[in-house]
């Protein structure tokens, strides 16, 4: 008989929470037992998983005790204190949270990308940024067959990024038409920022808080992960990152430039042979990727590619996923996975 | 006493047609008299203007006799058709649509970048696409000081660049959140297109219809009519153009780069005393400019001036405005009062 193994997630009622849920059942994750662990002010709380009801428990060093991999999204700081105590007792912790993303001995994992680096890990692995996952699965392809020097793309990033009270806030705003920016914001673009702006009928230049170069925390993010996940130091990379009115699937306009020759056919062959992704592009009948479409859908879908006008080895790709999937809780599991299938777990 | 013109305005129940009246009673542009034409099938219609009501006139070749200066913004077979005429007959026509922009006996003019072209018209001015208007009224001013070499725009454009029907659309498709992709869909992307896909909670990466090299004719006018606008043949420019779910005012992700060393500070300096810019971009504060608090605004705003990790001459700004005013019907405007000013009208 297959492995099975114990399960911990901790952070189960947030956006990506939920999907991890429904990502381990709907995938057949070989789980022999499952816990929820949360703060000690839900703990006690009732949640269902896959029609059985559990009961959450407060997520203490001790309640990772025999639990083989415990899946993270409540937070950096959650992450960093109790990840390395999950890792302790022997769990592998997979972290969808920025906080351990950028750690040297911490491998920033997108399995199509570079599954080889968990084989080093240290009892945590990091699940990249959403915007990030969704750019490298598209890119990684390229750059193995024509090479990768540059990279700048412009980001049309979903609310439910920021959590499920960002969904309900746009849900209210686009319910009062008439008030236009007059509507009530409390959530983006960052919750703990200083302001808020509305985001139905608008969008908002602001992802995270800002660094002191001017970049935001998320535009960097993109920066800094996309040169490790694909192990690229020198790679250039610059990010714009966009909130927009949409409610799950993050749409990327992505210009790139390779290094060997490259024809627009040869950039549909590769994409069209890539593992994770879906080429959908197809101009006579309308056909590229939107956001509304893809809710709920694994792939990676790549369309409106374009040779550059003026530059034969720049290239335009319009790259959009499913934040909550690909770009959170599906990594998330596709990770385990294959750690399981590579005997690291 | 100054003096005062024969003004005709060709599609003034449009969207750009309404603001277009707006914008003649607001800067108070001297009119002698006004007439109002349209279709045969409008004729006879009544129109308020400056508390006034007229008759709309069918638009014959005869009925721009004795105009001076005819706005026209009723489609490209109407300009393509009636622009000469009207020219044939005195009258200098300013052509909202895109028909006669990359002509090249016909200047295509953003007061602020090139109005010296002006006096070289033929009867005929053009008024640029909305998102290239925008565009280099933010880049000339960096050009004149420290070159320009490449231009990457990615924008996030509103509905009401499809017109009035765009924007009721959008509005049903707010109302009915429960049901998601579900909407009814008839306008976006593009009217006379096979295919319309839903705008709200969506980002559709089309506008207009698509050219054989798999750029769209927005993104190819962007190209076009910046080099032309800028005299700059040579420099490269890209552009990825995308409708949002916003009602007026177009944002950009622009990526540059300049030929002389320049810093962020300089390019701050410069865009601080360029004309028709309003530089937002203090990050501490989370000032940046965003179209649901353009709309009704003249300026063209610009922040998330950001240099460059990896290229010291390159630079990212995020550039928006009203399309509907500086976009169209402003430009329009302020095109007649720069020909009046230079003895041109």
């Amino acid at each position: 008989m297959a492995k099975e193994l114990v399960v911990a997630i901790v952070g189960a009622t947030g956006a990506v929470g939920s999907q991890m849920k429904e990502q381990l059942i709907k995938r057949k994750f070989p789980i022999k037992h499952i816990k929820f662990l949360a703060s000690a002010r839900s703990a006690g709380k009732e949640i269902e998983f896959n029609n059985q009801k559990y009961i959450i428990e407060e997520a203490t060093p001790e309640a990772f005790e025999g639990v083989d991999v415990a899946f993270f999204s409540a937070g950096g700081s959650v992450s960093a204190k109790l990840a390395p105590e999950a890792a302790k007792r022997g769990a592998v912790v997979i972290d969808n949270t920025s906080h351990f993303r950028m750690h040297p001995e911490v491998p920033l994992v997108v399995p199509e990308v570079n599954r080889e680096d968990l084989a080093k890990h240290n009892g945590i692995i990091a699940n990249p940024n959403c915007s990030t996952i969704q750019m490298v699965v598209a890119l990684q392809p390229i750059s193995e067959k024509f090479g990768l020097s540059k990279v700048v793309v412009s980001t049309y990033q979903a609310v439910s990024g920021s959590g499920i009270s960002a969904i309900e806030e746009l849900r209210e705003q686009s319910a009062q038409w008439e008030k236009g920016k007059d509507v009530e914001a409390n959530i983006l673009p960052a919750k703990s920022d200083k302001k808020h702006y509305p985001i139905a009928r608008n969008v908002i230049p602001q992802i995270d808080v800002f660094t002191d170069n001017g970049f935001t925390y998320e535009e960097m993010k993109m920066i800094n992960e996309t040169k490790k996940i694909m192990h690229s130091p020198e790679l250039s990379v610059a990010a714009t990152c966009v909130r927009v009115p949409v409610v799950s699937g993050h749409s990327e306009s992505v210009y790139i430039e390779v290094e060997q020759d490259a024809t627009k056919q040869d950039i549909f062959e590769v994409l069209r042979n890539a593992p994770g992704v879906v080429l959908q592009d197809d101009i006579t009948q309308q056909e590229y990727p939107m956001p509304i479409y893809v809710e709920g859908e694994d792939p990676v879908y790549v369309g409106r590619i374009r040779q550059d006008l003026d530059n034969k080895k720049g290239f335009h790709l319009w790259v959009v996923s499913d934040n909550l999937l690909k770009g959170a809780a599906l990594n998330s599991v596709q990770i385990a996975e294959a750690m399981l299938e590579d005997n690291l777990l």
